[in-house]
């Protein structure tokens, strides 16, 4: 099928190495996301929300892996069980804190995305539904501090 | 770009109208995710998470509408604060409990896509990462038994 971006992610990683992991490893850094000036009208509201996913795709990471050791592991995983960007169809998904939105461009804190990445959709983050409950996270046992301080590397390149 | 679905969800569902808007509002429905069978290596470990993020091709709601009213609303708000099916990638995200995955196949409890629709990615949900601690939740002030008892109606077809 046919997915046309709907915009750019900016950020200040330039380079997919020594990157945070994920958005809550990167609290400080300034991101925005720029949508094509057709789609403007779509963000009215969003700021109501603290909070939005962003779908982006995997433009630099071609490669296709089924199995994979993720940044905060040592041993081999499934990639569907991980965040790995080695996914068949490489399109991510962040949780991004929003600071503004304002005509086509929202801007949020902490990013985990490479500047340039074309965007594939933006959708509001709600508790009722986004959360769940009684979460079992198999091997994802890392504190919030090690994911904090944990940089990426080169294994998904 | 060209992005190549890799399976394909199950659901009672065979219509847009009258079903499920969130997992959440359908509890007790089986579910499952049929990967093409190169990609059944990726699920591994899976099953160590008891949800899943499913990425999906909304292939029955083509439009794009920048401005909707959700099924929990009364007034118009922007499409990337909702997740009305009208954005213009048209990628559906939904969180499905699990309950197996054996072989290239998940099954889950509670679904809000329709049958057939093509899958474009799984991912693990975990705490850490998919949480948000202190969300803001805009209009969606809907409670549980209200968004459980509502049902798709047509307009986003």
């Amino acid at each position: 099928m046919n997915i046309r971006s709907i915009g750019t992610i900016h950020a200040p990683w330039t380079s997919l190495r020594n990157m945070p992991i994920r958005p809550k490893g990167d609290e400080g850094t300034e991101s925005s996301v720029e949508l094509l000036a057709e789609f403007a009208d779509g963000l009215t509201d969003l700021a109501g929300f603290n909070h939005s996913d962003l779908l982006s795709l995997f433009h630099k990471a071609p490669r296709t892996q089924m199995s994979v050791i993720p940044f905060m592991e040592t041993v081999k995983h499934g990639v569907f069980s991980t965040r790995s960007p080695l996914w068949s169809t490489h399109i991510g998904l962040s949780i991004i804190r929003l600071v503004s939105v304002k005509k086509n461009t929202s801007k949020g804190n902490g990013v985990d995305i490479l500047d340039g990445t074309p965007l594939l959709d933006v959708k509001s983050w709600r508790e009722r539904f986004d959360r769940v409950i009684d979460p079992r996270n198999c091997w994802m046992k890392s504190s919030a501090d090690d994911v904090a301080a944990k940089r990426s590397d080169s294994r998904f390149i």
